[in-house]
């Protein structure tokens, strides 16, 4: 932080403080302060500057005002990441690490290599012989009917076993008329963007989330805003900052379970978040992952469940939960928005298919869900048992990690002198691939480089690499040391 | 024409052509004079403004500069529909029969009506029964494996498959690692959208052509402009001008057995397409929908057989050759847009289905496609038989059909005292569905409102139906002489 102590200001401006906003701002216009860092303490500041504590109050009370800073209480003031701004480092870093190295679907892991990476489910528990059965039921009874062009809101019979099981697993009241059927989750993002955004509008993420969105949401003409992540979800302020002085169209938002850091948004976060939502005429699209597959403690419900005003559209993939192939998901949508969403379905694909659709109709009927997601439930409460006596291990070198309640994964958190990088390379040479934390973000922000997030959705030698891990990061963590004193 | 007569103009002006030009340009603005419309004949216009023919000639000539109009040879001079133009009409085209009544995939036809409009492929003749064994060979040999994420592209040995299966089916030499597979021809422009088009640019397409193409391009941003099809293929002098003035991303269109009109491409109007793509740097966007279903005289091959210059994009979908709900499709992309178009694939909906796609591998692999297609053709030769039979006795009202080769309609050329509607509501009031001609055009143009699409796709009721069209074309006609005559 020492370059702002050398803004130019003039010492006999009135008002000074305008003169001091002046020169913090031209150091944030030419990147000199990054977006997301903090500004100095302002007695720091006042004392450096060799002005009054007022002064600089007033200075960043002016900064604030033109959206160019933003107050988090009692922590200080930090610099807004501007909307070209991250658009602009959102291509640094797929330049930095997606597009050259890991990229979730696209980073090649080969047969002998640990994949501590991944968000794919086991294939091994993937629910095969009962949904053989389903097709084969479809097959006989339907015959060719399965496979004429079907409605392009979805097969209409499995539209409606979706809104009873919205209701008893999800707690959602909703009408088969406000369910769509999609390709997975990513469709329905995409197709959830084609209803809402127009070309230059403004959408919110959180920070670090699920990568998959910045090419889904950018290719709509979408400038996207990042939120922090904190321990019980969202920074709400800086939310709230931006609804106001943005107008972004949506929040993409997982609230249980968050991916990559496995947060959940708390109870008073979730009132907060639709009174916010209310207030300045957003969406708040969520994309629940997760909530079926609770491991640990009390299960949480969607968000949705609590959206009494429509201001919730659900997403939900049978990807993780089932198997990804079969390619399916679903969005619960407020009812206005139905007739635009399903006029966008149209447009991406005619309909999907409908032979998948009815097979899993008559899964649903032959309750072969709930069956699957009890055996799932076991299988992953095991992994996460491997993962965290290995991750609690890692302690010695420094290293902590967020809360795990539900989910595939595990957020570390690096000592501040060493990267995630450092530690990626280290593991790929050992043959383990685990997922570094900046890959997770969409703008820079302090700190960034300092996560890891292990999976154990799908790895058959998860204990071997946890171990190949815990060397990396030991070796890691000496070398820095060695640096910090002989250098 | 009489409009343009009553133009207004300073008899004094110098230049006296100037003066013409403007009080048409005026009358284009105003859209007193229509897009697509023919204007006067010079001669005719010299006339009526008492001015030299060669004053009428540069007014127009100088319109023509300013891209206001375009001259086709041998035929006078016509008002250039303007992008803005086609938007809007596009609207009220969508307003008048699309949404309200008829929309392919929307519209719903109760089982009690003879669908004679959609181009849906009868259930009654999928291969559902080798698709059954292929599905069970997949989900017996590849288990889990099958429900995976896969690769964006799609999966690896289906792409190989489909490299050679283009070679030997359409001549089309390509490698693997040119090949995407979609979910479906719609998917395939999606994407192809995606990675083409930037918000404000034009793409061209045909005139009349298939609707479903308005909502995908449109959505992407893009301004329409729309090139009529004569009986060779479309008017490659409007194709040249539109290149030249608008500089269009791509030419959408189906070469062969057009949608609505059947027509085909000339060999001529192929070498000259492809030149002009050339010359000035667009891409042709080809939909194969039926160069496998050729019904009547030789067979006609793909478009992309003669690109030697990378410029076609050839788009395949399974649909109306197997089955819709299968969902699948596949694009040849020249190779320096490959990784755009994965790039947006992924974006679009991460993968397809493997598990589909690996059944279709085993379905190609075992010669189903060919037992099919064989067996398609003997099918819908014998319904285009007794369609045409039914057609040809339309003659006595007037009605003449364009040459039918191949796919799964015929068009109809009204008498211009009779309109596509009339008959449609005469039709759906004896429960049959014909399909309007006007419900294929994305710009207003003279006479589009005279032509009808019947389909032999489906109905399990072709005959009934036919005799019932002949019915309502005999009546509208009748009706139409009595006006005449007596009012």
């Amino acid at each position: 932080m020492n370059e702002i102590v050398s803004i130019q200001f003039d010492k006999n401006a009135k008002p000074l403080y305008k003169s001091i906003a002046r020169g913090i701002k031209k150091k944030i216009e030419d990147q000199t302060i990054k977006g997301g860092s903090r500004l100095p303490a302002v007695r720091h500041l006042a004392k450096n500057l060799g002005v009054n504590i007022s002064t600089v109050v007033a200075a960043y009370k002016s900064l604030e005002e033109d959206g160019l800073v933003y107050t988090k209480p009692g922590s200080g003031t930090y610099c807004m990441p501007s909307p070209a701004q991250t658009a602009q480092s959102d291509e640094e870093a797929s330049e930095l690490f997606l597009r050259e190295e890991f990229e979730s679907g696209r980073l090649i892991v080969s047969g002998d290599m640990i994949n501590l990476a991944g968000n794919s489910p086991s294939a091994g528990v993937f629910p095969v012989s009962d949904f053989k059965k389903a097709v084969n039921e479809v097959l006989d009874t339907d015959g060719g009917y399965a496979f004429s062009y079907q409605e392009s809101e979805g097969y209409r019979p499995l539209r409606e076993i979706l809104s009873e099981f919205s209701k008893s697993h999800y707690g959602i009241d909703c009408s088969a008329d406000e369910i769509l059927v999609t390709s997975g989750a990513q469709q329905a993002l995409d197709v959830i963007s084609k209803a809402l955004i127009k070309h230059g509008d403004t959408v919110m993420a959180e920070l670090p989330s699920y990568t998959g969105i910045r090419s889904v949401f950018t290719i709509h003409g979408a400038k996207m805003l990042g939120i922090p992540v904190e321990h019980d979800g969202i920074d709400l302020n800086i939310t709230e900052y931006y609804a106001k002085n943005c107008r972004p169209k949506f929040l993409y938002i997982m609230p249980v379970y968050q991916t990559p850091t496995g947060v959940c948004l708390s109870a008073e976060k979730r009132r907060r978040l639709i009174e916010l939502a209310e207030k300045y005429d957003f969406y708040i699209v969520e994309d629940d992952l997760f909530s079926d597959l609770n491991l640990v403690g009390e299960r949480l419900f969607p968000l949705k469940k609590e959206d009494t005003c429509g201001r919730v559209i659900y997403v939900k993939s049978f990807s993780k939960l089932m198997m990804p192939g079969i390619r399916t998901g679903f969005i619960i949508t407020p009812k206005k928005l139905f007739e635009n969403m399903a006029k966008a379905k149209y447009a991406t694909d005619l309909s999907g298919s409908g032979f998948i659709q009815r097979a899993l109709a008559v899964y649903f009927k032959n309750g072969f869900w709930n069956k699957n997601i009890e055996g799932l439930v076991g299988y992953y409460r095991k992994r996460l048992e491997i993962t965290l006596r290995a991750v609690n291990s890692f302690k010695r070198y420094g290293i902590g990690h967020a809360e795990v309640k539900g989910g595939f994964g595990v957020w570390l958190n690096l000592p501040s002198n060493v990267t995630d990088m450092d530690i990626y390379y280290k593991c790929k040479q050992r043959k383990v691939i685990v997922a570094p934390g900046s890959s997770f973000y969409l703008t820079p922000a302090a700190g960034y480089q300092h996560h890891l997030r292990l999976s154990f959705a799908s790895s058959e030698r998860l204990t071997d690499g946890l171990k190949i891990v815990g060397e990396c990061i030991k070796s890691a963590v000496n070398e820095t040391s060695t640096h910090t004193i002989f250098i």
